[in-house]
């Protein structure tokens, strides 16, 4: 498998984390988004819509490019069962699933750089102040509910979609310079991952596309 | 089971389709968006995020309130297996949730109401123009990826959660004034969806709660 995504990318870091979870052999090949080689000719025969992560996969003799983040990542648990990324019990699932909704659905579409771009050149708005104040909302909406729902990891004991979620996104949180000190719990899930070797591997500062100054 | 949600949601209106097609009984309890109830106690101690579906499940003599439209559905299409909302084959498995996940994570979040009040009324932006723009952005993708994947309907010959997160989409849609010319592998497999009888009993239009007079 090939993994095209950028490294600063919450939705391309989510499916490396559940590629190296899972254990799954994969190629990572960055996609240099700041000098737009995802409108290049080439990327966009791979997605036409130039939009990062891509999972490339073989099934049956046949190339597939498989997009979004959670979409792939439900693919990855189905063909690799373990570990598994979501729990037996159908209510703890339907949660698990729910907490990933609200970062995936929630709070990362509005915090995009595209979208980012809009508020700030199209709206005069302070681009900054607009991602503080999304991430901020959705990150009470799901300290609040990890509250209820948390052991050691966001759902329970053991890493599911939803802690695969939670990591890329505080990262992103602080680059806007969000005040996470009313999210007591997503910070100590985000230890606990943090010191998981799949998650080390899987950082965005990990990545041979990383860059060493900060935005 | 008992749908708490609001007629022209169309994240409510996903659940509904659901549940349609899957007969599953439940009852329909709307929530007063336009009047604040999603604000008041009674709503909030069931969802203190006052967001709108809300499932409400008894699992071994427990009740539970779940939340995000498309955990719910995975939650339904787990619970209640026939007939599937997904397809059987894995890569098929993964393109439908990559569209479904194109409307949920792609397009919806970037009209709800409340981004567009603020757009509105803090950006001075055109909310409307607003709406448009991304909702025909994320429909070219969508009917790109179609075009490719549709038979009868998004994926193939049967529904999938694709379809059901189409129907609703497409009725945002024309009340932005979105230009849908370009869309024409969607509208045939909407007027298809639009046929079934579970399409009909979960339209908006159809719910106890719809307004007669349009936006």
């Amino acid at each position: 498998m090939r993994l095209y995504g950028y490294w600063r990318s919450s939705s391309s870091w989510r499916v490396r984390i559940a590629l190296e979870v899972k254990g799954a052999p994969f190629v990572y090949q960055p996609v240099q988004l700041l000098r737009g080689e995802q409108n290049g000719a080439a990327y966009r025969s791979i997605n036409p819509r130039g939009e990062v992560p891509v999972l490339e996969v073989e099934e049956e003799g046949r190339v597939h490019h498989l997009a979004q983040s959670l979409a792939i990542i439900e693919y990855l648990d189905e063909r690799f069962p373990e570990p598994p990324l979501l729990p037996r019990d159908p209510i703890a699932r339907a949660v698990t699933r729910q907490l990933a909704e609200m970062v995936n659905a929630g709070i990362q579409p509005l915090h995009n750089n595209w979208l980012l771009g809009i508020v700030r050149d199209e709206l005069h708005g302070d681009e900054k102040a607009w991602a503080r104040r999304h991430l901020e909302r959705g990150l009470v909406a799901l300290e609040a509910v990890a509250r209820t729902t948390a052991g050691r990891f966001m759902v329970g004991d053991a890493v599911t979609v939803a802690d695969v979620c939670l990591v890329p996104q505080l990262y992103a949180a602080r680059r806007f310079g969000t005040d996470l000190g009313p999210m007591p719990t997503l910070l100590r899930v985000e230890a606990t991952c943090g010191a998981l070797p799949p998650f080390k591997r899987a950082h965005a500062d990990a990545q041979i596309d990383a860059e060493p100054a900060p935005r």
